[in-house]
């Protein structure tokens, strides 16, 4: 197929396109030409796949940055294909190959478990005083539309514990204000220039996938509205791993707002990944967990059943993972708030028919559905869990920006 | 004294715990079972006192955490002493060992000329352009609760000057905010564990205090509501060593609203470990010092007197210290804010009277208190304490994080 | 002239003050006596005209500061000089030398083609990911009076990407709050004792300039208010500089709104340094360029003209250069807002007659002035403009901070 007399014609041959392998795995970005679809391919895949029955256009030799290692095809990019869209395959021998952090469900049981061991370096790495140079000359900018302190500072420790630098705003709105109307897309290629990676918080659910779909860089999805939060989902896994030190075969208890609760419902997704694992939901009438999960666990052969008694669940699981009730849920129905609220209340006594080994965990800020003596257990494990939080986030830069 | 049955019993032996002497002295933090009381102890006094007549029981060997050189028992941390209530000496030789920097009461004289030493080193190292690398690997939380531009803007260029590394967040608000609830307690034991040291700025009196009873890292209190700014008090004490050369026998004129200004009553209190201190006090009527600072002076033998005469008091002063009258002390009754504000100016005519080694100081921002023909007098050292806010606060942050 | 007897007088000999030639040019900055006054002059001027017919009285050695290889002459200075006011020469050679970034017009064709060959190197700088250290030790801080968070992150990222640190702030009006009412040059003298550059935006025309006035330290001047923003025409320049290979006899076309359009006003007052060039305006009627441009264009013979043919201009331009029509610039007349917004697009159908080589360009953000299917086009040259305006940047920092 001839390209458009403007542009000069470049054939793509496989391996001659793949670069140094030096750094995170290549990506080409081709743009239809009707500026409306996307698609990234690996350069594995494409090497494979790119035989000389197709023709690749790329209109412009100066259009290619090398930038960091990456071969990336930059706006004035288009590819025709007859094929492409059939999806090329995304591994690389049987490991899956870390491009964005978009949403829990892109992880598979071996990815999850090499990211833990990469996060299990990450604890060595934040205890040395010295402070790591791994990422140095990096920059991440954290772009987030609307607050959410504890997870862009948990980001930035992340990066800086890594030796790299952080570009900060809590105000991307400003970006695309009333008056403006810039799109996610647009500003996502300018902040692409300022930066290496972009953890991004949105207010919509898919921004980061629509981010993820027009970045040259890696996108880290730092919770989307009502949609995703998967750096939350994979340090609550990882928190059941190291404190109870297994995965398959656990006893969860899910406890409190299992309706809204997004953390909840991607833990008991993920969880589905692991053998004989037994889930108990523990939550006040109005705020029961929702068919969609409990199908989806039926499917996976996932044991779970719905119970009232937090303390005979509390006596049998691993972990008792406890929820805030969030009033904003309610409206004008305080009533059923408040009735919510005191109904399953993690305390002393709770602690008492626990096994000895097993864990408290809450995602954060708690009220007062956990009382405040049960700090002092060493089985109240919610601070460790937001702890965790930094070694999963430094695990997934480094991976994210260096590869594996 | 038995261990419950869920925990490991580990006794305290003195010595055995002290850790590499390499970082600022190591503490121990121990949560009491009711969860309510904490107490910090220095492993210097804890291996004098801890003999074996009490049993010291940590539940969970895991629970401690070497950071940072730093023994900390983490939250699953119990003790039990019969004499724990028995405050420790918190002296090692003759010399005050930093923690936390909360009030300016905590500070001997001593003390502050060792601050004073370092702070003394921080001018020289701040001039070399290379940048040190004192601080390289730290990384400090400037956690505001409410915005103050200017302090939080000085910590930070402290910190970097010092080559540490900074998180930032001036909405500390959100860590907690109305739907959510969080307690600062819990909100410190998150960040702590992003950071190695905290600045807080809080709305609330006593907030620093607290913050520091929870957190295993040091703590500076950035102001707390109508509470403490110690560093202010720091630096003003500082600036008038650096420009008069001397702190014993000096006389100062404080001016303007000392009823509010918490800087001047601060300094005041400060001023009290000298020897032959003399203070005047010059202000409009409705915002005269209040008794207790009065008492207490009196009390720790400084002379002060109160005056209708500025012209006088400059004549005979070493330091003139003007503060500005808050228009929101006033509320409705602009009349008398207006009526104070002009009463007592330090212009041109005031610098004719005032001796030539003396200086104008201010805590800043200024209105028209002091007229800008006077910034270009060489006695004007405003401008030059603000500087060393710097340097003090470069000099806690190495003292904190490091030691003397 | 004699000193004031509380002084210490101390004459200015030419060469024997001209600091180690290792940074930027030293500066004297002088306050008049009534303190209304400020003039900068450069050593190597002054050691010229500093003959011995004039009394340079400097009041404080010790508010003589080397910071930086800089000789600073603080707060405390009076200069008493009977021909100071005639302004010096700034030219060392045949080079301007940068002290502050304040407005376009302070730069020549000579010193803007300097500049893009510093922005040229930069780029290698930016995609080498061992990351520069160029300004390691340096600290920026960025004053933003009104946020500008696209225009904040490009210099941040250029100031990390060259190895410097950086203080943030996006609410500087906090300085200067209404109940406190701080002037600018209160707050520009504290803030430059935190920082080695001042990156500053304002609100109100002039502020830059009344900084860089007060300041001891550099000033860029990142948008004050309807006033200037020399950055961004400076990366206007230097990408059609980069896209188009040349500025002598280019064409350009103008597009949008061309009365308010802070941009398109300064680009074309930078393209008159330049020869043979040929500018068109295409406009709505109620947003025509102002007389002054057309005016100045003429004073400089360059040739310029009005054109209602988008059409007709694309096919001749090297540079369609497409602006915003900004709604809050019709108040309550939405109608002639909308009729003004849609009038002129640029499509593919403009693409298809612009010439091969020409290019399209936008500061950004865009609405639908610019249709998305153009995005794809090798000619959408405003993602690379934005990108541009990383690496004027980075050029900027460099040279105000360790000159050519």
């Amino acid at each position: 197929m001839a390209a458009s007399s403007t542009f000069s014609a470049w054939t793509l041959k496989g391996s001659a396109l793949v670069p140094k392998a030096s750094k995170s795995n290549p990506e080409f970005v081709c743009n239809y030409l009707d500026g409306s679809i996307k698609q990234k391919l690996h350069s594995m895949s494409m090497s494979a796949s790119a035989d000389t029955s197709h023709s690749w256009i790329f209109p412009y030799e100066k259009a290619i940055d090398w930038r960091r290692g990456k071969l990336s095809l930059k706006s004035g990019v288009q590819c025709r294909a007859l094929d492409v869209e059939t999806k090329p395959s995304f591994s690389v021998g049987n490991k899956f190959e870390l491009e964005d952090v978009i949403e829990g469900q892109q992880f598979d049981r071996d990815t999850l478990g090499a990211i833990f061991e990469v996060a299990l370096e990450m604890e060595k790495i934040e205890k040395n005083s010295a402070g790591s140079q791994v990422l140095k000359g990096y920059l991440m900018a954290t772009l987030f539309y609307e607050p959410s302190t504890r997870t862009r500072l948990s980001f930035e420790s992340a990066m800086k514990r890594l030796g790299g630098e952080v570009l900060t705003t809590e105000n991307a709105r400003e970006f695309s204000s009333a008056a403006k109307g810039e799109t996610l897309e647009d500003t996502i290629r300018t902040v692409e220039g300022y930066a290496d990676i972009i953890v991004m918080r949105h207010f919509e659910s898919g921004a980061a996938r629509r981010a993820a779909a027009t970045a040259n860089i890696p996108i880290i999805n730092a919770g989307d509205g009502p949609g995703q939060h998967p750096t939350q989902a994979l340090l609550d896994v990882y928190t059941i791993q190291r404190e109870i030190g297994k995965l398959d075969g656990i006893k969860v208890g899910l406890v409190g707002d299992l309706a809204y609760g997004r953390t909840v419902r991607s833990l008991a997704y993920l969880l589905a990944k692991y053998k004989d694992v037994k889930i108990y939901f523990v939550s006040p009438e109005v705020v029961r967990m929702k068919d969609d999960i409990k199908d989806y666990l039926t499917a996976m052969g996932v044991e779970w059943e719905e119970s009232a008694d937090l303390m005979e669940v509390a006596s049998k699981c691993d972990v008792v993972y406890q929820t805030r009730i969030q009033r904003e849920r309610f409206g004008e129905r305080i009533d059923l708030y408040e009735e919510a609220r005191g109904k399953y209340i993690v305390d002393r006594n709770v602690l008492d028919v626990m096994r000895k080994h097993a864990v408290v965990m809450h995602p954060l800020p708690r009220l007062d559905e956990i009382t405040i003596d049960v700090d002092v257990d060493p089985r109240a494990a919610y601070f460790r869990q937001a702890k965790n939080g930094l070694y999963i986030r430094m695990a997934l830069l480094k991976l994210l920006l260096l590869g594996w």
